[in-house]
This record gives structure tokens, sequence and C-alpha cells, in this order.
């Protein structure tokens, strides 16, 4: 038994997530054990990293499944790009030790949230990024941005209501950069919440339209509610980016 | 009777080129005429600069169209992308003389091909590349494609094997840059024949992965024949890029 961790990227427009359910076939995780569950000749379990929500795209992402089959690095990445469809790719493979579990070991996260700002829609861009018509005070969002990067509790931007384990995590590190009309938000942590990253990018698009000032950030957070935040940024602006382990 | 000139993006995936064939609807101009004989309350007629394929994307198409309708050029634009798809947007409207022809007027049209270098499929750049697993030698690319600057009969470059109007064409310049892993090719030219852009491609990358010589180029010009040249680039790597006129 041989355990493979695989770094996959995917357009995830047209899938229902990461997360298998039920006997739906139309997520990322269920294609991948589709493809290398032939391979093995029997069931497999892929375990990936981040759960990425409908929609949601992933330059990133890491996944580990151990298998029987005897297979090279680049034997298993040459048969499932094959197998898999075109939106979904295998972009590196390598044997890592049985104890390696791409949920549980992973030590940071980076996810990249586009934003594009225009009044005139681009075709290319709709399914990547969020379109804004008003211009955002890119200084304002940097600036209440910073009252996040630490140890909180991020209670304020979770979704899940019932949440019974700790809501406290830590964000390394907030980048906003404006690329020709996109506005990049990269944020890297320890982990993240239920619709952490979409609720912070959401809360910073009302800084930057001037909706909330700098100030209610720091509040936001403190409040402890998600009421508090601003609303859900939109699930194609989202890109797991990088997963980092320590082993 | 006012005489609108309008500037199109379009993701051409799911269509079946620009021009309308019968009654079908899955085509760009299928699409626009559709919208704004609603907006005119009878049928339009929408002229476009380049007649692109199914699959070809469009940074750039120019189009015109003759409405009675009172409407502002923004007011135009908005309605118009409210009822469009939305992977065909309107960038600019403009009003222009009568006698404007969005395809007989236009004095030059740039076309991008982008092709993609790697041995890994890239689940973002599938539709809008060409992707090349052979390591492309530009130095060559760009000595070849030397020989098709200038006034030619490009007929070894066109599809239509019965074309009974002249097959002479300029080339004012064709511009491969590398970006990242990309192959970025401009071909800018006083018009194009059929396929030509993508016979053109198809020849250059023979020539980048050793498969024909730099000076077979001037043979297969010479040669007039379509036999001669490479194959036919796939049309999801093709943009209209720009269309120039003299009025």
């Amino acid at each position: 038994m041989v355990n493979y961790k695989m770094v996959l990227a995917y357009d995830g427009t047209r899938y229902n997530g990461w997360q298998k359910q039920g006997n739906t076939k139309d997520t990322i995780q269920g294609k991948l054990e589709g493809v290398l569950g032939k391979l093995e000749g029997k069931e497999v379990e892929v375990v990936g990293a981040g759960r990425t929500d409908a929609g949601v795209h992933a330059l990133g992402q890491v996944a580990n499944v151990k298998l029987e089959v005897k297979i090279s690095e680049g034997e298993l990445m040459q048969y499932v790009n094959q197998y898999l469809p075109e939106d979904i790719a295998v972009i590196s493979v390598e044997k890592v030790p049985l104890r390696f579990h791409s949920r549980l070991n992973a030590v940071e996260k980076t996810y990249l949230y586009r934003i594009y700002q225009s009044e005139i829609p681009d075709p290319f861009k709709r399914k990547y990024t969020t379109t804004i018509t008003e211009e955002l005070d890119i200084e304002k969002m940097r600036q209440a941005a910073s009252f996040l990067v630490g140890e909180f509790d991020f209670k304020s931007f979770c979704s899940l209501k019932k949440y019974k384990k700790s809501t406290v995590r830590t964000i390394y590190s907030i980048r906003i950069e404006e690329v020709e009309r996109e506005i990049r938000i990269s944020i890297r942590g320890d982990g993240f919440l239920y619709h952490m990253v979409r609720i912070i990018v959401g809360t910073l698009i009302e800084v930057g339209t001037g909706g909330k000032s700098v100030e209610e950030m720091k509040q936001i957070l403190d409040k402890k509610d998600r009421q508090a935040a601003g609303s859900t940024a939109s699930a194609q602006g989202l890109f797991l980016k990088e997963v980092r382990y320590e082993m």
C-alpha cells in the first residue's frame, strides 16, 4: 500500500464542490474516486485538504489516496489526467508516508479572491471573478484587513450557526493587490471556518465601497456574531491557491 | 435611422461561430439580432467585421446595426448587455455615419493565437489555448514567420478550395511573444482568408517542433497549394483582437 499526495487544479464552475454527497458524481472528490477506483479495481477514498464549495476553484488543492496497485508517480499522474474531465487536472504526484493525511496535517492554506472592478462585463472573467461596478477604495480595504491578521475568534465570519468546535483561527497575512482592473485578495492562515474567506471578502468589499467604515471591522470581529459582518462574496471568485505541510 | 458601431468581446466556446445559419440561434450574430430585434420591435441585421468560426473568441470584434428606436449609446450598451448571455459583452457603442459598414470598411485586423506549452493540462486555459506538450523553438518560429510579412498570394494558407476572388493579402506584422509558459502569436493584416490565421499558426507550430524547416515556409508560400502548409490549428486558441477603420 502506497500513499500518494496529489496537487490538483480545477475549474469548479460545473461542480457541486469538493465533497462527495451520497451518490452524486458531480463533485471533484467523486470524479477522482471514480477514476482512481477503476485503476485500483475497488472503491478508494480520496481525502482533500480543503472542502471547497460549489463553484469554488483550485490552483493548488492537495489530496491523498492510498493504493495497492503498483504504479509510479509519473504513470499515476498521466493515467488520472487521461481519464479526468478537462476541468480537473493533477499537476503533481508524490509518494508520502502512510500516516500523511492531506486535511489533518495541513498547517497553512492560502486562498485567492478575484474581484473585477468594471461597469462593462468581461466574458472571460465572469466565471473567475466577482464583478463590482462601484469603485473600491483599496487603501481602506487594506486598513480594515489589518485588523484581521493574528489569532482571533472568527465567529462573526462563519456561516455555520451551531459550530461546536473552536472558532479561533490565525490569519498570517492578507495581501490586496490591484492588477489592471482586478483586485486580488490573498488570505493566508492556519485554517478557515465555513465561508470564512468569502465573508471576509464580502465585508472588505463593503468597506471598499464606503458601506462600512475601516474601524467597523474591529467591532465586527469583537461581536462574534455573523449578523455583524457583510454578505458572503460569491463562490466563483474564490480559488484555493496553496496548502502547506510540515512533514 | 441611426447606425451604431459596437465593439464586442465573446467567449466563443459554446457558439457555432459568428454567422447566423438559417434558423439556428446558437451564433453570436443570432444572439445579437435576437436582443436588438426585440428592442427595435422588428427584425434587424447585425453586420460583423470578422466571421469568426465555431469556438473562436473575440476581444474586439466590431459590428454595426441600423436602428430606428431612439436610444443613446450608453442606454443601448446597457440594454444589450442586460439581455445578452454572459459569454457575450458589448464593450463600447458609438454612433457612426449611415454609410459605415463594419466588414467592408475594415482596413486592418489583428488576431491573437495562444499556445500553452506544457505536459500538464491547465483547467483554466483549456478553452482559450492549444496545448502543445513538445518544446517549441520560438526563434525558428519568428524566422519562419518573417517570410509571411508583406503582400503575397496566401493561397497555401486558405481552406476553401474553390475561391474565385483574389487570395492576395498583406500581413503587416507577426509578433511572437513568450509569457510564462504561453506562446502568443499576434498577426496583423489588411484581411484574412478562410482559416488563414489557423493554418499559419499550425505551420509555425510544425517549424517550432522541428517538423518543418524555417526555409520551408518560403517554399510553402510559393507553392500556392494548401497541401504544402501545416495543419489547421484548433479554433479555441484563436481570438479576434482588434479591427481598425479609416473613417
